[in-house]
């Protein structure tokens, strides 16, 4: 027999009755029922019954044990009686009668209990992660993350995809947020930098002539503390194909991320239509660049009702330059209630308000009530009515001004809205692309143009696109929106010096700096660059997403905590002083 | 059509013949026969000879193209006529008629040529990796590396191992080699290390309950260069299992290496019985610990046939303790040119020679030539031809003293007269399981003791074996050599505490300082720690094998020189001041 187990603690079942066995695990828990000992043997696999009568020769040894004890058991495999079936275990047709039991990892007093869902501090979860690690649900959260990354890997080779790894000790590669440095002990006074994202080299791997890649790539980011994300290190699916525009790529990825969520999404419905949704029509419908969609909630412009209206706040923001109205539809929402709630929370938000109306039955009629239908006359509020398709007992909001000053919040009151009245599906995964980001933005003090997103991208139209207004001008950049988050980002890649230099002229870069900052890509372009396109999507948030978990600590076996300390390893820590000398280096005392 | 091909470069055959088709690719050659324009057109999947006659309307286009130039090409697919088929090439049946031609990216003039095998140095090859890695052998060995990794992974998950992710940020984990370390924003003066290997973590897997790891998993050591590695990181596969013993390691993984090896070995013969040799047998037999079993030969003890003889400096050798002669039988070897050149290798290898005899027909008689032979007379020499197995034609070299001093040169004599004599197989790949590693070893000028391997690993026989001669004990402790080169290193651990420090207390190491330097794996044993084992294979040390090369920087996308630097993208390289100010840092100027 096996030195440490003949079977797991999830494997037996009746037919294994009156066979001998052995088994390896923790004690999950032990009861005493009229002197029989009942202890829980679990391991990674299931849990087992096995138990221990008074007249053992082992009683003793057994009533040694306490919870996780790692121990093995040698036993008889019995059947139980019908009534003590237990149907929720797979093995809770049988029970095993220890005749022998081995100690292999006693333990000592537990900072923390693995049996049942107490809650802990994150601290004592973390510095104790080895036994935060034993609980169900953190079992199940990280087989479920080996098991999509595996999912993920499996499509990406279906689709004859390559998995290639690029280097993580490397040039800093500014893309938006902090490198981590690395000291050169070789040539001291010089750094290497971790990768924020393999971007610079999956282009190079096209450049190289691979035509498809991918990588589950770890990405560093030395990030101020926030709790959806870790604070130094994220995975992703980094994938780059050559010889495709917008369209492939999409057609490549969505069955990759909609198969991952079929086979993992625990039975949720999963769309399959993605529609594509500009960046503007997004920040117009949704008043967000990631919008949920299972709510069906859509916004829209409402300003030529407001014109020159007895509404004199929106019809006063009308006539300055750049304003609408836009309304918030609330189907169901048609109360004073509901609609002061809305209110109170828009205010909350920083917001004067939100104006409203709501439609009730008057003498078999409908009629518009709340003050804004007052101002307006019943006319424009009909009108009104007609345009977002309310009825009876429905309910709209309104948000004037500058766009930008409101879309955030109209953005968030959408979400209330369709989660208070009950509208958003919450067994489902919607999909949206967004597409054609804008190139360029706008400094709202100085005007100063800076590239929006990532300056990679091929501006739409080309070179001559970027003789006209810089602000005008949209890239091959799109995202994947699911549920209200951002789960890939991607575009067609700038992969022509000529455009690439102009490019980065209008946001102010010459070309000295654009060759200092990104020399290895640009190089690279000279020697006959392909076109290509790719994308990345966040592993850890799909897992989240999949194991309905908020915090991106559930879903990482040994994270950080907030201020991006290791408590279980002590990291970081002092650096020995010959290590620092090797260096070079010194530190400075504090201010 | 697709806006850039129809099909791949290696995809038309003669029933396309007719078809108007899209082509991308590069300019890979072009010729000019007879005014007809000939080109190569290279995707990352194949060549299609494209041409154009000069009646063409883009013959004046197609003209201006040069080697390396992305193009599109739009044409008709064209049998070629019998003689002028190509059966080398996947395509040699068609060729592609020229109607469209769209440079998609010139190329300026190359630093590095593509095409053909023309060698340059590596400065050139890794500045310019993008060309480097266009070159057949280059695209071969990349899909050759993602290949295996897949069918590591592939093999890992057939035995039920989950792949989880282990911290890349994290302490110090004083292994043996230097760390790199990361200076921590949030905590200046405090740093993070890039781990050695995930060591300290899957062991805390393991604690966790998990029962079955693995990783291909980024290490990251600060070496200084030497040619077979990579001065900053490499990929293992990392693996551990709780629950085993030795062999259970051993069988889990076989099937794992040797299923590799036969996929991606080229045909070359994979041994399935792998002999478990202990590390004392194989320093006596071949040497060292990474023994080459293509190659027959094993050394012999021969000490007794020398002891008081004739040859003085072997019989006074004799008289100190610890020394001994060893037999290095050459099948073959039997001519004293043959025997002179081994000897002056060992000369030159540092030793003051190696003494021989060979075995010639006389008169119908076997003879034994040599001064060693007439040394030792007819006697002692017969004896040593029989105890060796050897005859007429064939040698054997002697080597004498303590085996430390001799041990290294034995064992590549052997090598060498293994290849020079033909004796090794080079069309197989030979496997052999070292076990029984000494745990301790006692520092030649010292005496100090001090572990010899890992010193997280179970000795043998307990904590009991602990309390004798240290240099006696022995440790499941293991390495796979495969054709003289170690693929894979590993143990099982030590899960004990009380085992853990005393073992650690023989090697000069208080409980205090083993708690400091181990805290996060020696903590998580008091904890109901299962027993556990595993292992780590070098990944890019397989796949050099497999694709036969030398150089590790063959077999890595975008490798370092030896000088740690990457000379395309320009790493390391001069921080902004700024990012030092925020690590609090200061470099200190050279002595």
């Amino acid at each position: 027999m096996h030195a440490y187990r003949s079977h797991t603690c999830a494997d037996l079942r009746r037919d294994n009755v009156g066979e001998e066995v052995r088994l390896a695990g923790w004690v999950h828990r032990i009861r005493d029922h009229g002197g029989v000992l009942f202890v829980d043997l679990r391991d990674h696999y299931g849990i087992t019954q096995v138990l221990c009568d008074p007249d053992s020769p082992v009683f003793s040894q057994v009533e040694r044990l306490r919870s996780e004890w790692c121990v093995k058991i040698d036993g008889v495999v019995k059947a139980r009686s019908e009534s003590l079936v237990n149907p929720k275990l797979p093995t809770g047709e049988i029970e095993v009668y220890i005749r022998d039991v081995e100690v292999l990892g006693a333990a000592e007093e537990l900072p923390l209990i693995v049996f049942g869902d107490q809650e802990y501090p994150e601290e004592t979860r973390l510095r104790y992660r080895y036994l935060d690690l034993r609980r169900e649900a953190m079992q199940r959260n990280m087989t479920l993350r080996s098991d999509v990354v595996r999912g993920i890997r499996q499509r990406m080779w279906d689709q004859s995809f390559r998995e290639y790894q690029t280097p993580i000790i490397t040039a800093s590669s500014p893309e938006g947020a902090r490198d981590f440095l690395v000291p050169s002990r070789l040539h001291p006074g010089k750094f290497y930098a971790l990768p924020q994202a393999p971007q610079q080299f999956k282009q190079l791997i096209m450049v190289s002539g691979f035509d498809k890649y991918f990588q589950i790539a770890p990405c560093f980011r030395d990030e101020d503390p926030r709790a959806d994300r870790s604070p130094t290190d994220f995975y992703q699916l980094d994938m780059e194909m050559s010889f495709v525009e917008q369209q492939d790529v999409f057609d490549t990825i969505q069955p990759v991320i909609q198969g991952v969520f079929e086979e993992f999404g625990g039975g949720k419905t999963v769309d399959t239509e993605w529609p594509q949704i500009s960046y503007a029509d997004a920040a117009l419908w949704y008043g967000t660049d990631k919008p949920d969609l299972r709510n069906p909630i859509k916004m829209q412009v409402v300003s030529d009702h407001f014109r020159g209206s007895g509404f004199a706040i929106f019809a006063k923001l009308l006539e300055q330059d750049g304003t609408e109205i836009r309304a918030i539809p609330a189907p169901g929402g048609g109360s004073r209630k509901f609609c002061d709630r809305m209110n109170a929370f828009a205010q909350k938000e920083g917001l004067p308000g939100m104006g409203y109306i709501f439609w009730r039955e008057k003498d078999g009629e409908t009629e518009a009530a709340g003050p804004l239908a007052k101002n307006i006359g019943p006319e424009r509020t009909e009108a009104i009515r007609q345009q977002l398709g309310l009825g009876v007992g429905d309910a709209a909001f309104f948000l004037g001004g500058k766009p930008s000053s409101f879309e955030r919040v109209a953005g968030k009151a959408r979400v209330t809205i369709g989660e208070e009245l009950g509208l958003t599906e919450t067994d489902r995964f919607a999909f949206a692309w967004i597409v054609d980001f804008p190139m360029y933005e706008a400094d709202e003090e100085s005007g100063e143009i800076d590239f929006s997103h990532n300056p990679f991208s091929m501006p739409q139209g080309g070179i001559e696109a970027l003789d006209g207004d810089p602000l005008q001008v949209k890239g091959y950049q799109y995202d994947l929106a699911c549920n209200g988050y951002e789960l890939v980002s991607g575009a067609i890649r700038n992969h022509r010096p000529d455009i690439m230099f102009k490019a980065f002229e209008l946001a102010g870069y010459g070309e000295d700096e654009v060759r200092k900052r990104f020399g290895g890509m640009v190089n690279a372009f000279r020697f006959g660059a392909p076109p290509h396109g790719g994308c990345a999507a966040g592993i850890d948030r799909i897992v989240m997403l999949l194991a309905e978990e908020d915090n991106i600590r559930e879903v990482i076996m040994f994270p950080m905590n907030q201020r991006a300390e290791d408590l279980m390893m002590g990291a970081p820590s002092e650096p020995a002083p010959e290590q620092l000398m090797e260096l070079r280096l010194r530190v400075m005392p504090e201010e």
